[in-house]
């Protein structure tokens, strides 16, 4: 059950993805607790549809958003302007943001016919 | 030096993305060859630009595109369509596919100015 938040609930297409692809540096101190209240904060944001996470070597975030200013707000949101300098300066070897357009989307579920 | 390849060295947008999102099931036999075979396939494929990959419970991986006819030839070529059958009957406990439009990437290397 609780599997179910883990792939994001977005409505139909056209809506907006970031994709969030990084390398952590080896000494991450304080990373974990900004992501978890960037995540907080994100999901408060107008416009916010959803997240999706995943990190072995290469962490990747997909954040889904109605649109491109959504996107454009979060982005320059003073808490997330904080962190964002702390993972230039602290946390991440390496990254790289892409805004994308969903166009179409499909899926599968076991059990469902 | 590794790490160089896990973040895709794309192109100038506009390019597409492939956001594949998964839960596998806890039975994954036959999996990771499957796994491994077809990012070598898809690599061969004609408008490849790149992939990103990763899963703790949920597993994400982006592929990359030159359009949307490239995303169309490998979804249709043959041995990715039994790859696909095999993930609906043994592997996947559900997924989703999101098919979106790049327009715009901007990133960060930790030691660049």
């Amino acid at each position: 059950m609780g599997n179910k938040n883990l792939i994001a609930r977005t409505p139909e297409p056209p809506y907006y993805a970031v994709i969030f692809t990084s390398l952590k540096r080896d000494d991450g101190n304080g990373y974990e607790e900004t992501s978890k209240r960037m995540l907080e904060l994100a999901k408060n944001q107008e416009g916010f549809l959803g997240v999706e996470s995943a990190r072995e070597e290469l962490g990747i975030t997909v954040s889904y958003w109605r649109d491109l200013n959504s996107i454009k707000k979060w982005k320059e949101n003073s808490e997330h302007k904080t962190a964002q300098e702390n993972g230039k300066t602290k946390w991440y070897e390496e990254y790289k943001i892409r805004i994308a357009k969903v166009e179409a989307d499909y899926g599968f579920k076991s059990g469902d016919q």
